[in-house]
């Protein structure tokens, strides 16, 4: 990574308002470290909803109003005059954190757990995104036996809505504690709040409940759990831990590890890097194989 | 298909005494049909367990006595001289109906509805087997809110304990009613039997809170429930659809089509001889390249 930025963004204010920005950091990045535009191979871009993989635009993004069907890869080719790749946000989070520390890996499931919960899924050394790009759609598993929380997807059940970090925050409120983000949730489970921890573990035990499911439809060797709740560290992933190996066969668990997530805020920003790095190589094997022709 | 015979075999026979008479069938066919052994591109071979992919050999498989890692592929080449491929009965099942029906479609889920409940997975085109080659295993996924009926695995909750053709049976069986196997059910619920129907249109329904997962985690755009217990139609169909339509994201099931499976108890045979060919195919391909480097 040669130049950063970092910055919260309201996604509410609509694809042209959010992208100018993005375009404006990036030029002035660019700048920063002395490059020039058309030395970019490309751009990659990470959004928190599905993507058709074809077009690289937004479909139906349940939290992304004004969002749908934009061409976000058209937006940004305009501007940069190199090819944009977008894809969900989770999805790029898998690709960086397989780059990064399991490259030799086939099967690995990442999990990111935040206000919603998301997965991305590696099988046989590529990331999978299923017919429309809504494959890792984890968050709205039916949780068995839990109460009956509504989710914001109008069902009841959702994982999402009894396991993420917002699920938390919004647990410890109503015990008369102040929490409103995952990181709120983690600063008091590092503090040993006695009211936290058991409820992450909890949380960590329910999670457990639909990877169990996972490791026996796909049978991962890794699953990654990250995003901001994961930074609870060891309490959560014991509580996953100790369900799926209860739940799951012997055999799709006895060679499987279960981890928190390493590379932390990067994986994004890595696995977008590795997706238009591979574009950028096809195109060039297809220009070397027409030339050859 | 040029020559067939079927019969029923106790596999807890132990793999020599079972290929043994499938080696004697197998020449049988050859003689039969006017060819020789060594004509045959190779041998392929389903059996109702996991099975490794590099090496053909059955591992833990529950219902097996005796072929825990068991060189199946070799006692089978020592015999027919020719390449043997082993793969799990649910996994050349979906293959057999994918290659028969849904030739084009990318992703796919087959689920096999009999004494126990397994699925084959087809992402992107290829089957996958996962990390140890239990991917699929569906039939012990937990069901929300079902009864805690204990599996043969040893857990609670399992889909197979609840909505497998077995477990319709002895319910039947509870209320008096003869029946044993999934073809009893099948025929009961053609013959309109009032205990049998609503029984069906229940296991479709739990069948369907498991695939509702299925799809969000795969975002498959075609799922075939086959095996004898889908004999029943459409009973069982509304069901599975009932639930998923209901369970799962829109954007999931916009464009997914549940359907009975069509190719019947073919669809192994087609499927080993798919895989068959894959690999001829991929050795000839192999013996081009070498000669012209």
């Amino acid at each position: 990574v040669l130049a950063e930025h970092w910055e919260e963004c309201d996604i509410d204010l609509g694809p042209e308002q959010v992208l100018t920005r993005v375009i404006k950091e990036g030029r002035r990045l660019i700048s920063e470290i002395g490059r020039r535009p058309d030395e970019l191979a490309g751009v990659g871009v990470g959004l928190p909803g599905p993507v058709e993989q074809a077009t690289g635009r937004p479909i139906s993004p349940p939290i992304m109003p004004g969002w749908d069907g934009f061409d976000v890869p058209g937006f940004l080719d305009a501007e940069f005059g190199r090819v944009a790749i977008v894809d969900n946000d989770v999805n790029i989070m898998a690709l960086g954190e397989h780059f990064s520390v399991y490259p030799g890996v086939q099967n690995l499931v990442f999990v990111k757990v935040a206000t919603g919960i998301g997965s991305g899924i590696i099988i046989d050394g590529e990331l999978r995104r299923g017919s429309q790009g809504a494959a890792g759609d984890l968050g709205h598993l039916n949780v068995p036996h839990d109460e009956q929380v509504v989710c914001r997807c109008g069902n009841v059940g959702c994982l999402e809505a009894v396991a993420s970090g917002a699920a938390v925050a919004a647990k410890l409120r109503a015990v008369g504690i102040e929490a409103h983000t995952s990181a709120d949730v983690v600063r008091l489970v590092k503090a040993g709040s006695v009211e936290a921890v058991p409820l992450v573990r909890q949380v960590g035990r329910t999670i457990g409940e639909v990877l169990a499911s996972v490791v026996s439809m796909l049978n991962p060797s890794v699953i990654v759990v990250g995003g901001p709740l994961a930074e609870a560290g060891e309490g959560l992933l014991a509580g996953v831990r100790e369900v799926v190996y209860r739940r799951s066969l012997p055999l799709a668990t006895q060679h499987l590890r279960i981890v928190q997530a390493q590379v932390g805020y990067q994986a994004g920003v890595i696995g977008a890097s590795v997706e238009v790095i591979d574009h950028a190589l096809a195109a060039d094997q297809l220009h070397t194989l027409l030339a050859s022709a």
